[in-house]
């Protein structure tokens, strides 16, 4: 039997769960699940005699300690912030470890320690990062072996909502951490296009879109990530001319977004002086100019912006209640808090809505001559609240390296993102039994 | 004989210098001036013997302690970072401070320990702060002591040139530390109108200005400093409605450094990837869009920007060689950094140029069921390229009060600025002597 701690048991954990405990009788798998709450689980749990949940802190040492200590595997979804512990523990104790979450610095120090002790810290294994790179890789190193040369490599995700719960004017809700929504791009971005450095700074970059289109689900945009560059290297294209990873919406979403970023609302760096006594009004009044005698607030705003007043984006907000006397309630608030507090009132998934996750790579390559280009879309759906499209496209690819790691497939050692052949190919060949299926399409250029 | 230990001897310093060696003889005065190098000194001190010149380093306690302890007074004109050891140093020793510098929480912190051993830690006592404090509170106590209640402190200052070497299109040259001047504004400004908190990014800063008029010297436009309220209790304008502090430019100069900040060329947060490759036109073209096949990277900037190819702010960018294949030489840099090497080589003073301080303030009162403004102006001349008008008035305030202080006359005791009379009094008078001024405008205003 081979015993699997899964620490975390949140939302976006629902599907990893479903995944281990269908595969756990068949694989002779024992699964504990630990979190700060557990009461959730036991109903779930309650007909598995090979799986249990227990309370689990992952400041308490000595239970991080006893519990490592006891497991063939740890699978690690608690937020990003507390892997570093559960992966040095991991370490200390010889076991392997399985996140969705970013290789930090941190991270990469405990690599050689890792590989001495022939042991696999898989990181990166979710959806964005961890799908992305198996399915990019997966077509690169094709292009490769045929013999082209890649010249450009776009790649965009999206968490948005199903076409059946895309129903109001800014074709978004929260199926994610709303807080990361309402920060998402601050910095600077940072790609390459046709060989020279491009850098896009945060007040910029909901003007600075891309146009996308998926076969069957219409149009969206694109902005760009924060670091495009930094996989150059573990994807073998140190040399590529354009490169550029980023973030869908659907069309309309970004110059409607690009309001809160000039007025100021998504600073997160201060503390408004009043937020308590604030309504939406007065709170987006506070980033406005002073109004001339007579003119409302959505005229100002209109002038200010240069935002046409019957337009588009000025529905959006008065969808939002920008303009209402609605108090915000929040003391000693951040402007971003405040937006994210008026946000949540509005895009929060309602019973019965289902999420949908699209991801879209671009390759454009030359080949004996000719220019190619091949587009790679995949849109995955929830089926409900519960198995959201998010959860399945973050859980059900560490389940499966889960499998694969405990049926000893796994030969890289150190600290690892999904890269490599051996752990894509199979994660990507399983998932399309969840429907979770990439379409190709190869275009060959000709050139006027 | 009272002896002053002053520290820190470089540009800003000379009218300070000047001031103290003209008055040393009839005050009794001795001083000793220490700096890090102290050869440009040497020549102007010879012909007296109650000044010398030591090199000083900061750094060396031993050092510090023992010329401190020397000493009736300390002044200090070295980077405000070196002036909280200094302080330290002189609590410890019971010896007055002044500096021109701004308090700090940590200055804060010896205001209990410098009252209770009778010690001043004079701060903010050279141009702004320093004459803004002084000037401002010579008008509102006598708005106050008349009866008048205040609506409105609108307060500007800018470091500029004068008419005569004000020769090039930004009508602007570097008169003070560069980097400070390419950083200016970063942050959120934050200001009160009418009794409602106003927030304005750093993004909108340069779009939000106001215009000012100087008798004698025309246009200037002003905008926002980063904090205008810290004020308000010190000044003893807690309840006013409106209050905004900020800097002085020349019409047409704002909306061309709102090129640089949109394009995102004063970050200083992180290094570009190629610097040292870079020219000029590569530099500027990084924080382009792509360019469209034949489009000049000047009609790309253009489009992005919505920028006139003929207008001023097109004239402004060409005349600093923007567009031109000027290699920018800095391995390493920041985007700042490169622009402040950029207009370095544009915007130094010549041989023989002069520079001009100007400040304005505007207050609103009512008094008797009348609506009154009064306009206070101040400017000043620089003699030459060493008694530059930022060191005359910089250092003239520092040196008044220096003697202020050696003659007893001050009474206010912790860490003190200078917004009490028997401080500002004096200083305002004995400035007229060297032709540092305010003019005064009252204006009733009838309401129609």
């Amino acid at each position: 039997m081979k015993r699997i701690l899964l620490l975390g048991a949140g939302r976006s954990a629902s599907s990893l769960i479903t995944y281990l405990l269908t595969n756990a009788e068949k694989e002779n798998w024992h699964i504990k699940i630990g979190d700060i709450s557990v009461t959730h689980l036991r109903p779930l749990l309650e007909p598995y005699t090979f799986a249990e949940a227990i309370v689990f802190d992952v400041h308490d040492e000595e239970q991080r300690a006893a519990e490592v200590g006891k497991v063939d595997l740890v699978i690690s979804l608690l937020p990003a912030v507390f892997h570093i512990e559960v992966a040095r523990e991991c370490l200390m104790q010889e076991k392997h470890l399985i996140t969705a979450s970013y290789v930090t610095p941190a991270f990469l120090e405990l690599h050689q320690e890792a590989q001495e002790k022939n042991l696999t810290i898989l990181m990166e294994s979710g959806l964005d990062p961890g799908i992305d790179h198996m399915s990019a890789m997966q077509i690169i190193r094709r292009i490769k072996a045929e013999g082209g040369k890649l010249t450009s490599f776009k790649s965009f995700t999206g968490g948005l909502v199903a076409p059946e719960s895309d129903t109001n004017p800014w074709r978004y809700k929260f199926t994610w951490n709303p807080r990361n929504v309402v920060l998402a791009g601050q910095g600077t971005a940072k790609y390459i296009k046709n060989g020279a450095y491009k850098y896009i700074p945060y007040h910029q970059l909901f003007k600075r879109t891309d146009e996308f289109y998926v076969e069957g689900y219409g149009h969206f945009e694109g902005y760009a990530n924060r670091d495009s560059l930094s996989y150059r290297e573990p994807y073998g294209l140190l040399d590529i001319p354009t490169m550029l990873r980023g973030t869908l919406r659907r069309p309309g979403y970004c110059e409607a977004w690009n309001v809160f970023v000039q007025l100021g609302l998504t600073d997160d760096s201060y503390t408004l002086d009043s937020s308590e006594g604030m309504t939406n009004r007065s709170y987006l009044q506070a980033f406005l100019p002073p109004a001339a005698v007579d003119q409302s607030i959505e005229e100002c705003l209109g002038l200010y912006l240069g935002i046409d007043p019957d337009g588009e984006v000025m529905q959006k907000l008065a969808w939002l209640g920008m303009f209402d006397d609605t108090p915000v309630e929040l003391a000693g608030a951040t402007p971003a808090q405040v937006l994210e507090k008026i946000l949540k009132d509005k895009w929060t998934l309602s019973p019965g809505d289902k999420d949908m996750i699209v991801m879209q790579h671009l390759f454009e390559y030359e080949l004996d001559g000719e220019k190619r280009e091949i587009t790679s879309s995949l849109v995955a759906l929830g089926d409900d609240e519960i198995q959201t499209a998010m959860a399945k496209t973050v859980g059900l690819p560490v389940g499966i390296l889960a499998k694969l790691m405990l049926q000893n497939r796994v030969s890289h050692r150190g600290v690892v993102i999904p890269i490599h052949p051996e752990l894509y190919e199979p994660v990507l060949e399983e998932l399309k039994e969840y429907g979770i299926d990439f379409v190709e399409q190869e275009i060959l250029k000709v050139e006027r």
